[in-house]
């Protein structure tokens, strides 16, 4: 169990530091910045390098919401949730912090949004809340979907972290102007307090959006495509 | 087959809402906006990701004209033709719709041409109507041959997702600004009716290019390239 | 063997209209264009997409100095060479063609350079002969080395796509400023005489520093790298 | 023996030729250049395509930082290490100095900083000795994490080049901006004294950095997070 909430914590560290970390760092670079299309590629990166070096030890969820979704699809124990989520959460934090201080160290840097996610006044291009609450409910829905569907009997063995982590690169390339994309309540607990914004007081919305939206993929998955949920009713397969 | 039809409505619901929302959302946004790069990855990486999430239950198809080449292939059986169709046409306009509610949430919004495919003055670059015809054919046909090549039985089992995902990635690359790139119907009727220009009257060339460019590149495989077509004319594999 | 040509015809057809068709089409299209880094994943995508479709009939070359280079590594008949670069060519050619007459349904189009590879004043950053010479040949050999090592027995099953389509993404991301890189003869010929400057004229260098570059990678492979050149000498197998 | 040191300087020279080549050559150009992300790309691409053309004979390192974390981890053999890392550089060095040769081929070409590493006033962003480190020893003790866990008997076979070739991608779009990322002591001695800035002087602590991060990266992989350390204290698999 240790080992598990290890790989957690570093995979949710990588993911805040990678993902973040070129926000902060790169995306506006004058004229050579990677703009939204390279962190969107950063953070669908994390995921698949972390994936294939740790997914054999945890599952690599790397996400509270993924966490919920795998235990409402049956394929991960309700017991080790909260667990995860701390481990989850710890790693996010200690990215955002790292990557602070590393941000620091270039002379008249602000931390401005610090990569943080926001509606209204704080969404990148000025959505409301209404419309953040709804991208995010169906963006981590279908990551679930493609979790869930990757990772199962069905799919070939050995490519799901190739398709997983590409999903959340799309997912960024759609909704960061949006909400700066969270689909993970930990990506956004790790930089929300950090920000010099108010984003930690949109936080909530971080939390309650991607863990809808992955149970509700969830349960789309297992009760409409999965191809033989007695299998996994009973319990199945060791998940990811 | 209730299974088979979900699994085509949600996988083109998510080939609209992530290829068509990253256009609309991210594309111009100033100065880090995604441009054509960005959106052409989002096209390709939604068929990645729900070809190996559902790829196992319906084939994967997300597009009219990939269900056809494929009947025209022997691949796929022309009694669920229409049912798929149907499916894929419901699930684009689905996805339309709640990209339209999202995109409405920022201040300013206009619709405009919404990511609908076009020709002459609604195209891009102000292509002909000619030339639409003619790209949206030979992409189509060559997307097909993709398709059939990569899911036989010559080909390495399990890459087939990468090869059809990136091969849809290709073809925006090259052709969005002729036709804001279709070769796919269900994805231009899915935006179509949204878009306050006039591309509900364009609509019939994204249907009749796509499904003839499909049946010619299902021809030239079967009688040119098939390895081996004895067995496809006997009835063959499973699919994709 | 009419079905290998047929294979490498469409497969050259497909590299050159996807390939030359994004820089023609979509690279600089205003504020939104793809650029260098959308062509490089063009053409690489090309390989890529057709080597799953059809590598398994023809071994999917594509590309002059790529069956070259196998000839001389032994993975490849001598006495298919030039049936094989007559198909590559041809391929090459109508895509051209198709995507001349294409290019042309937009008002005010005019040829220029028509994607064409060149030296001098005809490179894009104006690098010289001596520079296009010896980047094409070093590049070429490399392309070679990833082709015969990806596809070695020592290798992985099923991913040499990946590795050979990427390698030439990455081979275009540092030579485009300097030739619009070639690496490949039959690529250069199908669109140099569409052009309207004078790169047919500077045609004898793609030809010459690829197919010197491809034996000199193959000769590296088979006597400084192949980790069993015995088996190798003696046929082995059946290549790619 | 000669092979594997073979493998390592032909993998470095494409490591520096396409990485600090991408940078030198195409990042800057002039509407079209493929800026931080196309780099990125090309770092990437180096790894991925030589780790499946010879990571069977060499294990594909291509980075002293790696052969001494695979050796830390008991994946590797500290009595090559020595002559790995003299392979290395001396592939580097040739690239640095092949790529001079090409880009002095430009007119008005001046070396400047030739794509080498560097701090303080020789960052691209202008960060710190401090963040120099910090950031360095970071992503290099993640990429060993990667390279360890993905070449582990738990993860799916033939995928280790996809994850580490597209986590040097990653590491890219983190840290261009802060020491124009190096990771890679090699490669940052490739390019040192062809620059015409002070990076030779600066050379120290992209040696440092990253041998001190890869053993802590192989520490972390050994102690806390590897599935099965008992088989790996024993000598295990023949790496990567």
């Amino acid at each position: 169990m240790m080992r598990k909430l290890c790989a957690e914590a570093f995979g949710t560290f990588w993911l805040v530091f990678g993902g973040c970390g070129s926000a902060v760092l790169a995306a506006g670079f004058p004229e050579l910045g990677i703009g939204f299309v390279g962190v969107s590629m950063a953070f669908g990166l994390t995921v698949l390098t972390m994936a294939y070096a740790v997914g054999g030890i945890s599952g690599g969820h790397f996400n509270p919401a993924v966490s919920l979704g795998l235990a409402v699809a049956n394929r991960f124990s309700w017991g080790e949730l909260i667990p995860y989520w701390a481990a989850q959460v710890l790693g996010a934090f200690a990215a955002g912090l790292a990557l602070l201080i590393i941000a620091s160290g270039a002379e008249g840097f602000v931390a401005g949004g610090f990569a943080s996610n926001g509606f209204g006044d704080l969404s990148p291009g000025g959505y409301s809340m209404q419309a953040a609450l709804l991208i995010e409910i169906i963006l981590t829905a279908f990551f679930l979907i493609v979790i869930l569907g990757s990772t199962s009997a069905k799919a070939p063995a050995g490519f799901a972290p190739i398709a997983i982590g590409l999903c959340l690169t799309l997912i960024h390339l759609v909704s960061i102007p949006v909400t700066n994309t969270s689909v993970n309540p930990a990506r956004s607990t790790g930089v929300a307090f950090f920000a010099e914004t108010g984003a930690a007081g949109q936080l909530w919305l971080f939390w309650v959006a991607p863990l809808v939206g992955a149970a509700i993929g969830a349960v789309i998955w297992r009760y409409l495509l999965s191809p033989d949920d007695t299998l996994e009713n009973i319990g199945g397969d060791a998940q990811e």
